[in-house]
């Protein structure tokens, strides 16, 4: 059944219906938990709260995000929340309710809606996110877009934040779990494995996976703020362009080592060749970068049991990010990360 | 020049210079009023606030909502947050921060892109809406979203709103302002004036502005509220089809009389003979529909200056709208109004 043949008003009834929710709300019927009015009338109303929030978006559209060809409709949807929260995760906030606006050819298929609902809704309880409606338009090109609010940590008083300008010269530079991952998923999604070289087919799938299911780190940014660090951002377009905007924001310059930058196990793997620029310049791991003083920033490591890695350190001079080689030789790259409209 | 030539990240800087605001925030440099942590970083982060909060979004794509030759890029602007800004006059609320996403082509004019600013904040401005940043992605058509979040008023207690699914037997119905403009405004733009009649060239022109320029009735909304009314919602699919809501939602029927319907003094000179159909089913006035007991609704209108006309009454009996012409007749329309995905 296509979209245009159950209408809006149809479509949405089939989604909610597929989650439990009455729609269109009968009179009486309570509000899901944590909120006052759920999805039906012309807002959704999230009870009481106090608290500085956070609030970022993120779209994607096929063609240039995705491909049905290659993503399934259910990762689709995961992937929609999963780079939203990262952006909550990146500022060291708790995610809290999510708007959803999907733009549909009319040939859109109910069965594939139903698939990228049950993908969000996978990320939504995996996370504790409440979603909250949104609107559905036509549109020649599919696209999502997810806005997603979140709450900032207090520490007894103002909010506590991961900031991109909270640098400072002497800090220590660290990032979360393995990188490159994402960047050999797409990799292997646009390009096919390498015939001519021996496949590791359990390597390729995690590679896929990396790229279809991001983990956004919410519990490793949450607890980077408890343990005092401040300064932080995640890696979406690749890691030597991010650490560029703290480098800017911040004024400090940014010295990072190659050797010491965990480069994913099963990228080394599949592309031995160029896994250690993949890990630098590749988009989409949606780890997070850490900047702090390095007392502070061990004893977050401890307590995250090690799934954290000092790469480099901030200092005093010219905003920019330098890149050494294990003999210390400062190392360039083709291009540094991905920008969403320049040509490619 | 096109926005491939310049980059996300340069239009992202020509579009926050034009307005006064640092981009990539330079250390140090103190966030807009109201927010915590300004554009630049991987979320936005407004003050301490508390209450319950409401959230509302909508999308407008090229093609379908509007099209260039008709509509300038900053009326689209306008409008954009204008039909989100009637959702949160619709529950009575505050509105207090919008994220805004873009989908552009790469041939998109960086020009065209400040205009549709510039018309995002003309309504900013008028509605006193903080601008929190968004997304900007490549994409073949043009759309834009915005995620509008807002502030329900208190009654001394629990938030106070204006829901569907609160109109009792035997409250009025009224509504504000007049009908139907907006449609009139289509009906030029899609087919261009009637050129055997004579033509009517300012009223036609301020139905065209009702269309292009929607004024959200956001201080009519949080009025009503402190009035004492509870339900009520805008009118944007066509205000049988809106009313309609109202019934299933309370499980009431309505009962209208088409001679009070306010229908706007242009339509009637522009479109005489359908003047009546078209207010009745036309949708996009962002005019609100307001449902209470009678003597709540004559204090509110009294306040309100007659700003809002009773058309009708609620009644015990099956949840649905019944329109009686001036001899009591029932009225049928071809239709009641939009669906976004159905074929048309």
């Amino acid at each position: 059944v296509q979209v245009s043949e159950i209408g809006e008003f149809g479509l949405i009834k089939l989604l909610t219906q597929e989650f439990g929710i009455a729609y269109p709300p009968a009179r009486g019927t309570p509000a899901p938990e944590g909120l006052e009015v759920g999805i039906g009338d012309d807002a959704v109303v999230t009870s009481k709260r106090e608290g500085a929030l956070i609030w970022t978006t993120d779209t994607m559209v096929e063609g240039n995000h995705f491909t049905p060809e290659s993503t399934s409709w259910r990762d689709v949807g995961w992937k929609a929340l999963a780079v939203n929260l990262s952006d909550i995760a990146a500022m060291g906030g708790v995610p809290h309710l999510a708007l959803v606006t999907l733009t549909l050819p009319p040939d859109f298929e109910t069965d594939d809606a139903l698939e990228l609902y049950r993908g969000l809704h996978d990320a939504a309880n995996a996370f504790d996110v409440t979603l909250g409606g949104g609107d559905i338009v036509r549109s020649p090109v599919f696209s999502i877009t997810v806005a997603l609010s979140g709450w900032a940590l207090e520490a007894g008083g103002p909010a506590a934040l991961l900031c991109r300008d909270a640098a400072k010269p002497g800090d220590v530079v660290a990032v979360t779990g393995q990188l490159g991952a994402a960047a050999g998923g797409v990799r292997l999604i646009v390009q096919g494995p390498d015939f001519d070289a021996p496949g590791h087919p359990e390597s390729e799938s995690l590679l896929c996976g990396a790229q279809h299911r991001p983990q956004p780190r919410v519990a490793l940014g949450q607890a980077a703020v408890r343990a005092g660090l401040r300064c932080g951002m995640d890696v979406s377009d690749g890691l030597i362009q991010d650490l560029g905007h703290i480098a800017s924001a911040s004024g400090v310059a940014l010295h990072i080592e190659a050797a010491r930058v965990p480069v994913s196990n099963d990228l080394r793997v599949v592309f031995p060749g160029d896994a250690l620029a993949m890990a630098l310049t590749g988009g989409e791991d949606y780890e997070l970068i850490l900047v702090g003083p390095e007392d502070v920033m061990d004893n977050y490591i401890g307590e995250t049991e090690k799934q954290v890695t000092v790469i480099g350190r901030a200092e005093d001079g010219e905003a920019n990010v330098t890149v050494v080689d294990e003999y210390g030789k400062a190392m360039t790259f083709e291009r540094r990360g991905w920008d969403h409209l320049a040509e490619t």
